[in-house]
C-alpha cells in the first residue's frame, strides 16, 4: 500500500486526487497540506508526494521532498525558467514526474498522434487540430492542444512559429501543404475535448480524446505515484508511466 | 414534364445540372447554352432556366428570359451592386430564384439553425461555428458560413463586424456571451461540412450538415426551376422553394 | 418567490434537485420529503413539488398534490398502465408536467427533429438515430431515443414495431427506404449523447445532443414548476413549457 | 516506371485502377484485361498486375502470374476456403498483395486501433465501434469493420462469437466489461466511415476513418504494386506494404 501525500487539501482539484488516492486500491492517503500547515511535518512517512497547487510553490515541496527522499508527482504549469530548472537540479537525487497532463487518455492520444503523423506525414495529408473548453479558460490554445502541435511539428519539421494557422478569414488562397490549422473552441462546461485531423484527397483519419471530468487526471497522478516509488531518480513524464515510449 | 435550358455545357456545374435535369422525373433538359452559342435561340421554347457559370454573364441571361418570358434559376454568386440590382429589377416581370446555395439540406440547416437560436438564445448557450472545404478554397469562412453567421446575428442581437472571434490565441480571458466562435478547417478535397454548436452548463446541441458530391446542389436548382414555372413574377431564395418561410 | 417541494431528498437526484432550485433565483425549496416522512405535511404551503423518485410512489404523490391543490412535475418514468391513467385522471382537476426528459436542450432536439422530418422526409433520406449512455444503463434504447423514434414514426408514416432497425448483421440486402436504422452505444460513465442522421445522396444533416451533467435536468424540471403555478388544471410536457408547440 | 495490368477494365473499380495507374508518377497501365480478352496476352510485360473484379477469377489470374512471373496485388474478397488455399500456395513462388483494403487511411486506423488496444485494453475501457456505409451495401458490419473486430479480439483476449454485441434493445442489464458493440448504420451514398471508440469513466478516445472516394482504394493498390515489384516471393498485406509492421 502507497502512502500519500496530497497538498492543497481544501482546493477542488486537491479534493479530487484526495478522492481518488483513497478509491485506488493500492494507495492511501495518509498525509495532506494546505496553506499555514507546516511543510516539512506534511512529508513526513509517506511514499510519494502530489502536489497539484500553483507554480510557485514548487520550490518549497522540491526542498520537502529532497528533505525527506520522497518521490514527488509535480502537476502543476506555468513555472518560469528558474523554476522549471530547480525541478531539472532536484531530479538529479528524486525521481519526479512532471507533464502536462495526467490523464491515460490524453497521453495515449499524444502517442497515436505521433504514430499517425510517422505513417501519415504531412504531404498527401493536411493536418487540423481544434480543441474545445469551458467559457472560463483564459488562454488559447490549451497546454495539451500545445503538446499536440509540438508533437506534430516534430514529425512533420514544421514549426510552432511560422506554420501554425490560428484561424482563418479573408482571402487565404490556397491551403500550403505545411500548415497546421489549431481551431479553439470555447462554450458552457466542457472540462476538455481534443481532435487531430489529417485529411487527404478521398480519406480523412481523426483522432479524437473527450475528458468529462477531472477525476480522469486526479488518478492517472495518482497511478504516476505508484509507478514511481520503484524507480531511480530522474525526470520522467506520463508517457514514461505509461510505457510509452 | 418541365422543359429546362441549362447554360454553361461544357463546364463541371453544368454537366452535373445536365445529368440532374435529366435525372429528375419531372423534368427534361431540351436546351443547352456554351459560349459562341446564340443565347436567344437556346430560350425558345423551354419552361425555365438554371444559370450556374459567372456573374457578369448574369445580364445577357436576364435579358434574353425576360424577352422569352422565361422563369430564371441563379446559382452564380460574387456580383456587382449593379450586376445585383439588375436581377432585382428583372424580378419584378420574371419569376427569379437567387440563393447563396441550393441543397436541401443546407436549407434545412439554415431554417433549423434559426429556430434552434430563438429557442436557446445566446445568454446561458454559448454558440461556435465550424465549416470544413478542400484545400483549394480561396475565401475564408465559406458563404454558407457566412449565412449561418448572419442568421445567428439576427436572431441573437450580435453583429459579424464586432461579435466573430475568426480563431482565438494567447491570452484571450473568459468568453463573452454574446461571442460567436467561427472556425475555418482546411483540408484534403472535402466538398463542405458545417457545423453550428450550441454549449451551456451541463449541456451541448449541435447542427450538422455534410456535403459530400456537388450534385445535391444541381438537383436542387431543378427542383427550384420546377417550382418556379407556377409563381408569379418575384424574388425568391431556397427557402421558398422549400416552404421554410 | 416560487416554493418547492422536492421529494427523494437523499437520493442522488433529490439532492441534484434541491440545488437547482436554490440556485434558480425565482425559486426557493421549502420542503423536502425522504421515505418514512409525512408526505401530507410535505405538501403544505408550497407553490408546487417536484418528483423525480420513483414511478410506483407516484399515486401517494398526486393524493397529496390533489388534497392540497399543489401543482406538480413528474420525472419519473416507467410507469404501468394504472399508473399513468391516474396521472391523466388527476391533471383533469391539477396542473402536472409530466416529461420523458427536462432538460432544454433534450426539448430543442425534439423539436428540431420533427421539423427536420417534415422537411426531408424519409424518401430521398434515410433516417438513423444513435444514442449512447453509461455502462450501468440496463434498458436499451434509452427513453429520450424512443420518443425520438415516435416523432420520426409520427412524421413519416413508419411504426415502432415494424420499421426500427435495431443494430444489422449478416445478410441484410439493400437498405428499405422506411427503415429507421436505432444504434445503442454503451461505456464508461456518459451522461447521454443522442443524434439523428438524415443521409441522401450527396449529403447527410445530423442534429445531436449531449447532457454532460445531470443538473441539466434538475434545472429544466424546476424551470417547470415556475412555469406551472400559473396554469390552468390540465396535463403538459416540456415542449409546452418551452412554448415549443 | 513500373508498367501495369488492369483488369476489369470496363468495370467501375477498373476504371478507377487505370486512372490512379497513370496518375502515380511511378507507374504507367500498359496493358489491360476485360472478360473475353486472352488472359496470357495480358501478363506479357508487365511488371506487376492488379486485380479487383470477383473472387472466382482469381484462379486464373494466379496461373497467368505464375507462368509469367508477374507480381500480384488481389483486391477481391468473399473467397471460398479452396480459392483462398490457391493464394496460399502462389505465394511460396510469388510476391502477392492480399489485403481487406488497400487505403492508407484505413491501414493506419488497423495499426493504430492494436496499439490503442494496447495500451487501454478493456478492464477500464468499453469498447465499442461503429461503421456507415451507403443503401446499398448488403452485407453488415463491413469486412473493414469485421477487420477491426479482430485486431480487438486479439488484443483484449475476446471472440467475434461470444462478445461481439450487434445492437441492444430490451432489459439489457449493466453491460459486461468484456463485450464490444458493433452498430452498422446504412444510408445515402456514404463511401466508408468506420470509428472504434475506448470509453471509461471520465474520458474517452474515438479513431476515425472517412473515405470520400473510391480512389483512396486504388492509389493505394498501386503504391503496393510498385512496393512489391522488390519482394522475394511471400503473401503480404498492406500492413507490409507500409511498414506498419
Amino acid at each position: 500500500m502507497t502512502k500519500l501525500l496530497i497538498t492543497g487539501r481544501s482546493g477542488r482539484m486537491g479534493q479530487t486526487l484526495i478522492e481518488a488516492g483513497n478509491e485506488n486500491p493500492d494507495t492511501e492517503v495518509t498525509s495532506t497540506h494546505d496553506s499555514g500547515d507546516d511543510l516539512t511535518a506534511a512529508f513526513q512517512d509517506v511514499n510519494a508526494a502530489i502536489d497539484f497547487t500553483v507554480h510557485h510553490f514548487t520550490g518549497a515541496v522540491l526542498d520537502a521532498a529532497m528533505a525527506s527522499n520522497t518521490p514527488l508527482v509535480i502537476g502543476t504549469t506555468g513555472h518560469t525558467d528558474e523554476e522549471r530548472e530547480a525541478i531539472v537540479e532536484a531530479s538529479k537525487s528524486l525521481p519526479i514526474v512532471f507533464a502536462p497532463n495526467y490523464s491515460v487518455g490524453v497521453n495515449t492520444l499524444f502517442y497515436l498522434t505521433r504514430k499517425a503523423a510517422q505513417i501519415l506525414g504531412n504531404d498527401r495529408f493536411d493536418i487540423e487540430v481544434t480543441e474545445m473548453h469551458h467559457r472560463h479558460k483564459i488562454d488559447a490554445p490549451s497546454g495539451t492542444a500545445r503538446r499536440l502541435l509540438e508533437i506534430l511539428n516534430e514529425e512533420t519539421g514544421t514549426s510552432y512559429k511560422d506554420d501554425i494557422a490560428h484561424g482563418r478569414v479573408g482571402n487565404i488562397g490556397a491551403r500550403p501543404s505545411k500548415e497546421i490549422g489549431m481551431h479553439t473552441l470555447r462554450g458552457g462546461d466542457v472540462v476538455g475535448d481534443h481532435t487531430v485531423m489529417f485529411a487527404a484527397d478521398g480519406e480523412r483519419v481523426e483522432l479524437t480524446h473527450k475528458a468529462s471530468s477531472r477525476m480522469t487526471f486526479a488518478s492517472g497522478a495518482v497511478r504516476a505515484a505508484v509507478w514511481l516509488q520503484d524507480q531511480p531518480a530522474g525526470l520522467y513524464d506520463m508517457q514514461d508511466v505509461l510505457g510509452l515510449k
